[in-house]
């Protein structure tokens, strides 16, 4: 059983499952809390992506607590093949929508003329801004652990 | 050396790297051609992340055409995890680039009032589309590589 940080079943893999399941969420929460948001297509394919992301990462951070009460080893070919698997296509849906959010994000707040955000009645370009970041970082945290897994995957 | 489909200094690489290299240099051009690209930042993006992708696969595409002719083996772990690198940091920033380009196009496209396009003087909306599903299949083809160059540093 390899001891490596951030590996299924173990404590540093439950904080990296708790970190990404709570930024996502934050992130689906301040989005459904700007007005205008089903405006964009971006941005409610972000609140899709971050929703499967949450999930995810909350399913696997429950196996993660299970694993560690009952002192299970989750590391079997069959099951970190599966975390592989599920963390790429995960982390692959967070960061296109992720990018397409910001692209939407940074046209409003920045390209268009310098007022847009102010001259829309109810539009909080500060929400989109907020929400959009807290998408990469919990992109960021699960493309840690999609390194993790790829690794442990390939120690097995 | 392993007679993997699409690995360095194989003929299948050197088509896959070319197709890269061919469909990154189409989307810049489509959206070099459409006016009033520069208004976006996310076009801008997607313009310097494909031309990344046009240099780095046009130079490994070189490689592999010198490898091919002087019948050199490219499948050392050095030169190997060298391409690794460079092609998950390209396929990255490629994902990110084609994807900001294409929240942005649905936003002009669809979200706006459907007569956006055509209200706007020398605004080619079809010309984005086109430049953003080129790049969208250029990353595909590039993901491709990703795996194989990974599978090649496993096996090696």
């Amino acid at each position: 059983m390899k001891e490596l940080f951030g590996s299924p079943g173990k404590f540093s893999g439950l904080m990296l499952r708790f970190g990404q399941c709570s930024l996502a969420s934050a992130s689906v929460g301040f989005m459904l809390s700007a007005h205008n948001f089903y405006n964009s297509t971006a941005f409610c394919y972000l609140i899709a992506s971050m929703g499967l992301q949450v999930l995810w990462s909350f399913g696997l951070a429950c196996l993660d607590l299970h694993a560690l009460r009952s002192k299970r080893n989750l590391q079997n070919p069959v099951l970190v093949s599966l975390f592989v698997f599920g963390d790429w296509v995960t982390a692959f849906l967070s960061l296109s929508g992720a990018s397409s959010a910001a692209g939407v994000t940074v046209l409003y707040a920045r390209d268009l003329n310098t007022d847009y955000c102010k001259s829309q009645p109810g539009f909080s370009c500060i929400r989109f801004q907020i929400s959009v970041a807290l998408a990469f970082i919990s992109w960021f945290l699960l493309a840690i652990s999609c390194h993790i897994m790829l690794w442990l995957l390939a120690a097995l």
